[in-house]
C-alpha cells in the first residue's frame, strides 16, 4: 500500500511521521475508558519523573472520538471502548501503527475492570488463560463467512512476573486465574437485571458456579480477542483487571464512586511498578505507587 | 428491585427522577460517536426552534465516559460506541430508563456510518432487514452458555415512511436495502488492510458480491443486535446509515474530513425531517435541513 490510513485513530503513514512519533514505544497499555487511560498516562508521567506535571497531556487521536491515545515516555496509553468488536478495530490499527513505526520488543497490557467470581471486590486478577462463555480457551473469528478458531494463550512468564510485582504492593489482593470473556454484559454474563431476562436466579448461580469450578475468577468483554490478535501478531501480552463486585453476591455495581475509582487505580499501580522495574527506575520520592493515600 | 443503577449511563432510580427527566421523550436517536450525537442534538435543538442556540447542551451522562446523552425537546440523542457488545449494554440500560420514566410510543432510530456495497459513497441506506455475516436475518445471543436465535425484523412501515421523507431532500440518494452486521471491521468485513489477512482479493470480492446478490447494500457493526433487542422490547425501530465508501472499490476510507462530515449529516437531516413531520412542525426559516450549504 502506498498509504495506510489508520481511520479510527485518525493517523496515517502520509500524514504522520509514525517512526518519529512512536519508534521508541516499549509498553502499550489499553483499557476501555478514555478518561481512565488519560489518568494512567498522567500517573505514568509522574512515576517516570518526566518534566511538567503531566496534567496537559495531548490526546494523540484528538481528530477522532472513537479512541483516545496518550503517551508518557516509552509508554503508550490507549482506550478501546467496550466489547470485542471495539477492541479489535483498535488493535488492528495499533498493531499496524507499531509496524509502521518500526517498534521493537513491545509489551502490551490490558488494564481493565471486570466482575469477580467468588473473590473479594477490589481484587486484581492477572489472566493466565482467557476463555469464552463455554469456559474454553478459544476465540472464534468470523473471516468472510467462515469461522476460524484461534488460541487465546497469554504470556505465562509475563503473568508470573506481574504476580511477583504485586507482592510489593501489599494493600490489595492480586491473584492469577482464568478470565471469561463474553459478548454481552447482561444476558451473556447471567445478569438478572437487564431489560430482558429469560432465566432464573438458580440457573444463573448454577452457571456462575460452573465457571468458578472451571477456574474462572473474573468476567469481562475483551480478553479472548485481545489474546488471540496479540498472540498471532507476536506481541507479548497480559490482561490485568480489577473486580468491581462479586457476581456470586449480585449483579449491580453498587460501590460508591470513590471506592470504584480507587479500585480502578490498582491495575495502574501494578503496571507502573512493572514498567519502572523493567526500566531500572525507582518510583520518585513521595509517590503514591505503593499506597492508596 | 428496590433501586436500579444504570451503571454505564451513570443514572439510577434513586439518584435521579427519571419520569421528570425523560417521561416526555418520543424519539430516541442512537449512533456510534459521542461528538456526532452531540451535533445531532444541537441540530435538532435548532430545527425544533427551541430557546437558545443549543451550543451548550449538557451531557446527561457526564458522570461516565462510556456513553454520551443529550436531549432536545422530545428527542434523546445517545452514543453507543462501536460493535454489538457496546450497543447492547447501552440499549439494555436505555430500555430500562424508558420503562422507569414511563415513556410511551417511543420510536428509536440508529443513525450511523457504514461501508456501502455497489452504491455511490454518500448514499443513505434505510435498512429493511438486518442480516448476519451469512446474510441471514438473525441475531445469535449467548444466554448463559446457550445460544438463542432472535429475529432481526425492523418496522417496515417506519422504513417506508423514512423513504418517503427522503424524497423531500433531493441532494443525496437514499434507498432501502439489507444491512449486514459483523463483529469485526477488518477480517469480518473482508478487508485486506488489517493487521492480519488470510484471504485473497479474489475471495474478498467473491464474498462481497455474494452479499450484494443477497440484497445487502451496506455493512456495519450494530444493526442485528439493535433490531433484535428493540423488537423484543416492543420499540418501533429503524436503522439509517450513510455509506462512507463502496467496498467493491476498496477498503480504506480515503474521503477528506469535510466530505465525510457532510456525509454524516445526511442521516441526521433525514431523521430531522421525519421528526418535524411527526410533530406537525415546519423547519425554521433559513434552516439547513434541505440544503448542504
Amino acid at each position: 500500500m502506498d498509504e495506510d490510513i489508520l481511520y479510527h485513530l485518525d493517523l496515517g503513514t502520509k500524514t504522520h511521521n509514525l517512526p518519529a512519533m512512536f519508534g521508541d514505544i516499549k509498553f502499550v497499555c489499553v483499557g476501555g475508558s478514555p478518561n481512565r487511560m488519560r489518568a494512567f498516562a498522567q500517573f505514568m508521567h509522574k512515576q517516570l519523573g518526566l518534566a511538567g506535571d503531566g496534567e496537559d497531556l495531548a490526546d494523540i487521536c484528538a481528530g477522532t472520538d472513537r479512541y483516545a491515545m496518550y503517551r508518557a515516555g516509552p509508554v503508550l496509553s490507549i482506550s478501546h471502548g467496550m466489547g470485542i468488536p471495539s477492541i479489535s478495530i483498535m488493535l488492528h490499527e495499533l498493531i499496524k501503527l507499531l509496524h509502521h513505526a518500526k517498534c521493537r520488543d513491545v509489551t502490551i497490557i490490558r488494564i481493565g475492570t471486570s466482575g469477580g467470581l467468588g473473590i473479594k471486590p477490589g481484587t486484581v486478577v492477572i489472566t493466565d488463560t482467557a476463555v469464552d462463555s463455554s469456559f474454553k480457551p478459544r476465540f472464534e473469528q468470523v473471516v468472510l463467512d467462515d469461522v476460524v478458531v484461534r488460541s487465546t494463550e497469554l504470556d505465562k512468564d509475563l503473568a508470573k512476573e506481574l504476580l511477583a510485582c504485586s507482592k510489593e504492593i501489599p494493600d490489595f489482593p492480586t491473584l492469577i486465574g482464568h478470565t471469561m470473556c463474553t459478548y454481552d454484559f447482561y444476558e451473556g454474563q447471567g445478569r438478572l437485571d437487564g431489560a430482558l431476562c429469560s432465566f432464573s436466579s438458580e440457573k444463573k448461580l448454577e452457571y456462575l458456579k460452573r465457571a468458578y469450578e472451571a477456574g474462572v475468577r473474573n468476567i469481562e468483554m475483551e480478553s479472548t480477542a485481545f489474546a488471540a490478535l496479540c498472540g498471532l501478531c507476536g506481541l507479548k501480552a497480559a490482561v490485568v483487571c480489577v473486580t468491581l463486585l462479586d457476581r456470586l453476591e449480585g449483579d449491580q455495581i453498587r460501590a460508591p464512586h470513590d471506592v470504584l475509582w480507587e479500585y480502578q487505580q490498582r491495575p495502574q499501580r501494578l503496571i507502573a511498578a512493572f514498567i519502572l522495574k523493567h526500566l531500572g527506575l525507582c518510583p520518585p520520592a513521595g509517590n503514591k505507587l505503593f499506597s492508596t493515600n
